[in-house]
């Protein structure tokens, strides 16, 4: 079936060992012609997994009025095509809709399908579940949904329809944590389609079009990808786009017709293709001949390109050069590798995205952060769900399945990105409910597993979530008189000083009591006002009953029973102190004498924090406050016209607008929690506060929305937190997908000259988990943040982030709404996060990098709250029950994060093991850790460790890529060249005991057995 | 291949004979099931041989901004999805289409293709070279594109392949004429979709949407045609339209989806056909799956039917009595015809068709009257070049097929209609012009042959056409001073006294000479000023040299010799008289004392005409002028909104407006030609004119344009007669494509009460011909048109037929521009000719019917006239030269007109010959003609003659059709009963001499030798 396998057969043994192994993978690729302008046909359609439809009605074909796109109809007329011709060729890349497609198709259309991916005529193209955007997607959902995709590819055609190249052409920017993971899973080269419109002008003119991307500062050449931007977007060029949704001229080539145009349209492709050739170093160009949900009727594509290759060929034999063919990126890529060329390097990433001078596309860095908030919660509740269901051996359940695909379309860069249509938007909501819902009765069959087997009708009772504890309701708290309170704790170490809150109805006291049956202190703290007030809100807890878990074991539980009682002793040792200023006073928070926060007397703002320091309070100025900027109003109609809109960050001026000149303050003090409540105004408000817990940090849970619109001005809504004395010069740090730190510089760009006419949102960066400033003066502090949002540092001192946005016009990229979220009737309210740290809070043995790293990990994985009610006393629920359980034999080392652990093919799982710090960022953190697979598990028993690239497709050892020669690298202050990549010396596997290097992830498909020792 | 040929077995010899022999064709019908309602699916697609894009943007898919159809990509789509699953069909219409896309494909696919067809799985129909329109569209070219379809198909497909059912699902109403000819040509049945919209509810209330069309008043039930209005014009049901041009969502028929809409889709067809049922009297109905260019992405299409043909069906298990298949017409027909029903009758047409109360589509009638009138032109040059080729067995040259192709293109219902955009009516033009060009070169190829072989280098002189003619201008007579006049009359019978006119230049006289050199009296007639002054007229002739020539031969030529003299004498000779009225004064022209035009004193309009009566001179008051309705201007929002356009006529107000109180006038007389020269302004101008020819008439011939629209007024111009003493009572008659007459009476429908309220609009109907009244007191009077035309009678005495058209507002009927054509800056000016004659005119030997039916033979088919520059002495060219040649032995009955003669397969020839008299239309014409075949060529012997259906594609004898049982035959005034239709006996055919009937026409393939007998 390798048609060409063998056809150079003559070049003999001496070529083959040369060659690089995609080559032996890709034998039907068509080499060109030596010293022509070889021109790669890439045939191809861009299929969103939901934007202005629902997935299901892009499936199939839906709704068009809205947008005529239907994928089963694009499948179905390629493969037809495809099977007419041998010498076309396609390339298809959101697994979502593939396999969709193909449980549908009959066994001998299968067999054809399979055929045509064997024989290099149908090829699987980046292969994930969806294209994830890469500005506010989280590196854990990035990897579990190309691991989804790719997984399937590999199951169902096997290792050689492995996907090669990553295919990012759509997504609004590029992150370099991104290309690092598409290298360490094992992909040969990205192409992408969007940068910078200046960048491009510039590598257009340089020929830098295309290079070799130096994407960790940490992993070395482990992390270098082969990196091409496209020439047209994704689209063809000009004038030659055949689809049905296209208006170019087909070729008509009677020529006994008028309108025979063969010539013309010729010379017009030589000439394309000839100012193409101009922005690109090798004689070898991509043409990417497709566009959105193109190919529905696909004949008409190749139709009147099998025509163009045949008539720009025949050109040749009056000495044109132009040479052109179907092919594909792979074989596109193992052009340029062929060429023996020297690349130039890139180590920054592609953020902030502009498409003009004035469309930064940074607005949907923040763009629905209710959304966005529940896809972040979601990912850790799957990682909670595969963890549970790998431990108790519950294999690949079809409601883990469901749960993986909602997570998996929801990384698509429409949906993460906020950047759906309204109704779209719902449906993601839906879909990704369901998927939670369903998954949530596995972990409730997991639990009770767990159990003994017992008569009493309790032990059947099921575990209930309360989905709506972000609006501090809950109805199984709020009305049952005796629960229990089971905290799941999804990393792979302790989860020490926990914070638990429970919604409950006022003037009731509550006995706690721990998995042992000891009492636990507990503070019953008032909801704050503006959540009281909440659209739509029906709750009767007008308080919080606050305790701290002490400790919940690694991927294990603990329990609490709660319970109601009249003890009046109870209900007086509960209640907060509550402080409401009656004038103009200073006010002066303490916590624990070590920390002092301090509020204006006027405004009520933070303005400064105290901290002791050997003894002596020091003091940091420091304000804290919401601002909004004016989102521009505009009709798009010219660049300067622009509007902020879903994907777009314009606001209206330089400077944010106040809320109010002075906020409402309430303090709440108590034994567990000190909170500071401040209301702005109706629509937004904040909890500022501090637990007794073991790495200090300021909360501050903000309350955005309604955002009223009356004035007919949109609103963008930002955390500002400015550090008097910090001279930061415009230098800033934010993670990439919530991994590796890069630096950031306002008005700067590594690899041209900015000219900057967006001052602010031209500034604004993808803050995934984290914005941290570094002071000249050494004082170090990072904003973390519960979802994705967009930040900046505007200034010394700074640090900003976007909450919440609500913009009244389109920004005319597609989408054709404002984004207006509404519910109730009002505008959308979301609650969310931040947690304010600096390195004076960086306990002993935890230096600031450890802090941040630490706390990072637990605002990303937070344990899993379920409720059951119970009518057991609680002396017979303790002595029982299962109150405490660890799915791990012993905790991970603090530097190891357990990424992954998910039930894989034929019982085996699928473990990733992260080493969570950077080279350098804490001592002793960095270094390399090691962890003994063989006994990690408590219950488990691993038999064999095999190593797995990261996309867990093929086997590490396996995994080769093709060598480039690079030119000078640009200046990092990261740049390693060693293999690698660590400074620390040669750490090794022994055995099951593995060894991580800095920032590295490995992958392990694990055969295990029930374990034979007792815990 | 016949899969089911023989599954009815078991019912035995006796039902195969009592079948009729289309159910042994479609051995693959679905018979459904007995007691169900059985829905027959037709998947067909509406392909426009040009509308708002050309004929060659359609087929390539070419200016998609325009319109999103491409029909190679159709039949590409079609054929593949067809190839896919056996129980899929198709239907294709439009052959022009179907052949191009044809001669691309492989062989291998043409093989494939072949299959699908003798499966029926692929079912020709109609199978025309376009869908041609009944309004406009004459007999002859209507005949001939139908046989350039068919004969196509049968030459490719076989017998088996003949398309038996007509399909006209979008012309603008229904000429009986074309019932007729389908029936003539061997069609099962006829469907169509569009026919007055309180029609269609009577019919629908009534059940009587299908019917027997007895179309014929003189052909009995040879004329008797099947005819069946479809449900939804062609579309299908509202909410099943799943093309890639659709909106209507697809069947997801995944159960796991939200989106899951199986059951209420099922629900929805069901009732949707049963809501069909109720307009239908039989359990079968079809659903016409498709519309305009559909099928492009047929995948869809077929996709979505396969699954409501499951999923309904498989409700039959519970309790459903929907069956629903794939099917076709002409299984769809066959399953009509086996319920064994009795079927309404129709005698009247379908016309005017109303789409609502005030959308008459009665505009399209005029619109564009020059492309109309070329058409018609083209179609008797057509003729005379088949005539010619015939003759001189030059067989089926690439160039005759080049206007063959054209003329059919033309006949398309947005073609000759006028109303497709003006850049396509452009290509219309431009094609036409191409097919005539080319086709005069074979004219002159074959003039050539006719020639002996001389040395002189005259011999090789190519004759040219002066296309301008009508315009007054050819650049050859005016510049050469010694040409020779050519003249071809390709009727069947010798052209006597015919007038020529040559256009010369002002101040020369001219020696014109006949063929055998005796010397031709002639006239010099000044050119109309209005001529002169012509938008783009290049010429110098401002006069025309007029001469008649006595006799030009059956399908033969006779020649005229011209030469330039000093001789003053002649030149004075040839003066005409002028005489321009200088004072208010009655003018009385009077033509060789038998005919008086009397010219009003004022407005000098004609007012009265005298007659010769038995010595008496009596006279007859009749008034004729040029009027203007107003076109109603409209956003076409709602009915009452709609604006005159393209298709529809809707004046504002009921009365037309004057152009001029007065006119100019200038009477020319001399010895050749009499003419009234009539200017109402310098945009409306006549020239009335009586030659002395061998039938009086009086010819109009008018100059219209450009319309004047500075007041924003749309304008239709009509030529109005009004006969002073007539009472006509409403009534009156109009041709049907030409052919027979039918009664037109105001304000009333034959079938139905008509509400018209479109006074004048709702009167208008398609004259082709001629538009007649006969008075109460035994008056006839006939208005003669040499293109089609709208025309009604709204009065007592009134004849008025719309010249031209110029409207500012679309009617928003799809073409999306306004009529308003322009040529050189400014509205289009046309030129065409009225003849009007009385029952008085009629000579001795000549009834009325005599009159009328002798001179629309003549109008239809004048002479053509071409010129050669000479250097030759007239008495040399007289002597080595044929002057003068016949094709025909002898004349052809003065009742037999011959239709078609033209080279056929294998070098036979197809001749038809019409009886072009009605019943009882005149004495003795009307009676049956007999001719001799053997004998008819001067130069080829008939050695055989097989007699065809009128398409030619299947014997005579060959031809079986459907019995179907009628109810009460609706009232007709012609109503036949007998087979043969005659009411003259049995005469019958005798050998190669063979008998026509009243309007008969017979088709015969004719083996022809050259014959060894001299002429």
């Amino acid at each position: 079936m390798h048609r060409n396998g063998f056809a150079k057969g003559h070049l003999g043994i001496l070529l083959l060992s040369y060659l690089p192994l995609a080559t032996l993978l890709n034998p039907t690729c068509n080499p060109g012609k030596p010293g022509m302008l070889n021109v790669h046909f890439v045939c191809h359609t861009h299929d969103d997994v939901g934007w202005l439809k629902t997935v299901d009605q892009y499936y199939y074909g839906a709704k068009s009025s809205i947008q005529r796109a239907g994928v089963q109809y694009i499948l179905d007329s390629v493969v037809s095509a495809l099977l007419e011709d041998p010498t076309r060729k396609f390339i298809y890349v959101e697994s979502a809709f593939f396999f969709r497609w193909w449980d549908e198709q009959t066994p001998e259309l299968q067999e054809k399908v399979k055929m045509l991916v064997d024989e290099g005529r149908l090829e699987f193209i980046n292969g994930g579940w969806c294209m994830n955007d890469e500005g506010a997607g989280h590196y854990n959902a990035i990897i579990d949904q190309m691991t989804l995709g790719l997984s399937k590819i590999n199951e169902t055609f096997g290792s050689g329809a492995r996907p090669t190249v990553a295919w990012q052409i759509d997504p609004f920017g590029h992150s370099r944590e991104q290309a690092s993971l598409f290298a360490q899973m094992g992909f040969d080269g990205l192409f992408f389609g969007r940068l910078d419109h200046d960048d491009k002008s510039n590598r257009w003119a340089n020929k830098e079009l295309e290079m070799v991307w130096e994407a960790s500062a940490n992993l070395g050449k482990d992390a270098w990808l082969f990196t091409g931007v496209l020439p047209n977007g994704y689209g063809p060029p000009s004038g030659f786009c055949f689809d049905i949704l296209c208006n170019d001229d087909p070729i008509m080539d009677d020529p006994r017709l008028r309108e025979y145009n063969v010539d013309n349209r010729v010379e017009q492709f030589i000439k394309a293709a000839q100012t193409q050739a101009e922005g690109y170093a090798a004689n070898h160009i991509i043409m990417t001949m497709g566009e959105d949900f193109n190919y529905q009727s696909s004949e008409m594509w190749y139709k009147n390109l099998d025509k163009l290759i045949r008539y720009v060929n025949a050109r040749q034999q009056n000495g044109s050069n132009v040479n052109v063919f179907y092919s594909t990126p792979s074989c596109y890529l193992d052009a340029l590798n062929k060429a023996n060329m020297t690349w130039p390097t890139k180590t920054d990433d592609f953020f902030p995205y502009a498409s003009n001078n004035h469309s930064y596309w940074t607005g949907y860095f923040t763009s629905r952060p209710t959304l966005k908030g529940f896809v972040r919660q979601s990912n850790n509740f799957l990682q909670a769900v595969k963890q549970i269901s790998s431990l108790l051996e519950m294999g690949q359940d079809p409601r883990l399945e469901r749960l993986k695909n909602a997570m998996g379309v929801m990384q698509h860069h429409d949906a993460i990105t906020g950047t759906a249509k309204q109704a779209v938007t719902d449906d993601y909501y839906a879909r990704l409910t369901e998927g939670v819902t369903e998954s949530f009765n596995l972990v409730a069959e997991a639990y009770g597993k767990l159990q003994p087997s017992v008569p009493e009708a309790e032990a059947k009772v099921t575990p209930v979530f309360c989905p709506l504890l972000n609006e501090s309701s809950c109805t199984l708290s709020e009305t049952s008189p005796s629960f229990i309170v089971t905290l799941y704790n999804p990393l792979g170490k302790p989860r020490m000083r926990y914070p638990v809150r429970v919604p409950v109805p006022k003037d009731i006291a509550y006995k706690v009591t721990d998995h042992q049956g000891n009492a636990v202190a507990s503070q019953l703290v008032p909801v704050p006002e503006n959540v009281l007030n909440l659209p739509g809100r029906k709750s009767s807890a007008e308080f919080e009953l606050v305790f701290i878990a002490d400790i919940i074991p690694p991927l294990g539980f603990t329990q609490f029973f709660v319970q109601r009682t009249e003890n009046r002793l109870f209900y007086k040792t509960q209640q907060s102190k509550i402080i409401v200023p009656q004038t103009e006073e200073e006010l002066t928070v303490k916590f624990k004498e070590s920390l002092l926060l301090v509020f204006d007397k006027t405004t009520h703002l933070l303005n400064a924090i105290g901290i002791e320091e050997g003894g002596e309070m020091k003091t940091l100025k420091v304000n804290q406050t919401y601002l909004w900027y004016a989102g521009m109003p505009g009709n798009n109609v010219g660049e300067k016209n622009r509007a902020s809109g879903a994907y777009i960050f314009r606001p209206n001026g330089t400077s944010p607008f106040t809320i109010a000149d002075k906020v409402n303050i309430t303090i709440i003090q108590g034994d567990v929690v000190t909170e500071i409540h401040q209301t702005w105004s109706s629509w937004m408000s904040q909890v500022m506060r501090i637990y007794d817990g073991d790495l200090l940090s300021i909360e501050m849970e903000w309350l955005a929305g309604p955002i009223p619109v009356d004035d007919h001005i949109g609103k963008e809504i930002i955390n500002r937190i400015v550090w008097g004395d910090t001279s930061t010069g415009g230098t800033f740090y934010t993670d990439s997908n919530g991994r590796e730190i890069l630096q950031r510089i306002k008005d700067y760009r590594e690899t041209w000259t900015l000219n900057n006419q967006e001052p602010v949102a031209g500034n604004y960066y993808p803050v995934n988990s984290r914005l941290m400033i570094l002071g000249k003066n050494g004082f170090m502090a990072a904003l973390l943040s519960d979802r994705s949002q967009g930040g900046t540092s505007l200034d010394d001192g700074h640090m900003e982030l976007m909450i919440h946005r609500r913009l009244l016009h389109d920004d005319s990229f597609g989408v054709g709404e404002a984004l207006n979220e509404e519910a109730f009737g009002e505008g959308l309210v979301v609650r969310g996060k931040h947690h304010l740290i600096f390195s004076d809070l960086a306990p002993p043995g935890c230096d600031f990098g450890c802090l941040q790293r630490s706390l990072g990990e637990r605002v990303m994985m937070p344990p899993i709250m379920s409720f059951m009610s119970t009518t057991l006393p609680q002396q017979t629920w303790k002595e029982t029950y299962n109150t405490q359980w660890s799915g791990l034999q012993q905790s991970l080392p603090l530097n190891v994060h357990l990424l992954t652990l998910e039930p894989w093919l034929d019982g085996t799982l699928l473990l990733r093991l992260e080493h969570m710090y950077e080279l350098e960022e804490s001592n002793p953190h960095s270094k390399p850790a090691t962890v003994d697979l063989k006994d990690m598990f408590s219950s488990l028993e691993v038999i064999s460790a095999e190593e797995m690239n990261l996309a867990a497709n093929q086997l590490k050892k396996d995994g080769k890529q093709y060598h480039w020669a690079v030119g000078t690298s640009h200046p990092s202050t990261n740049d390693i060249d060693s293999i690698t990549g660590s400074r620390y010396g040669d750490a090794v596997d022994d055995g099951f005991t593995i060894t991580l290097q800095p920032m590295e992830i490995r992958t392990f498909v694990l055969m295990v057995k029930k374990s034979t020792k007792l815990h």
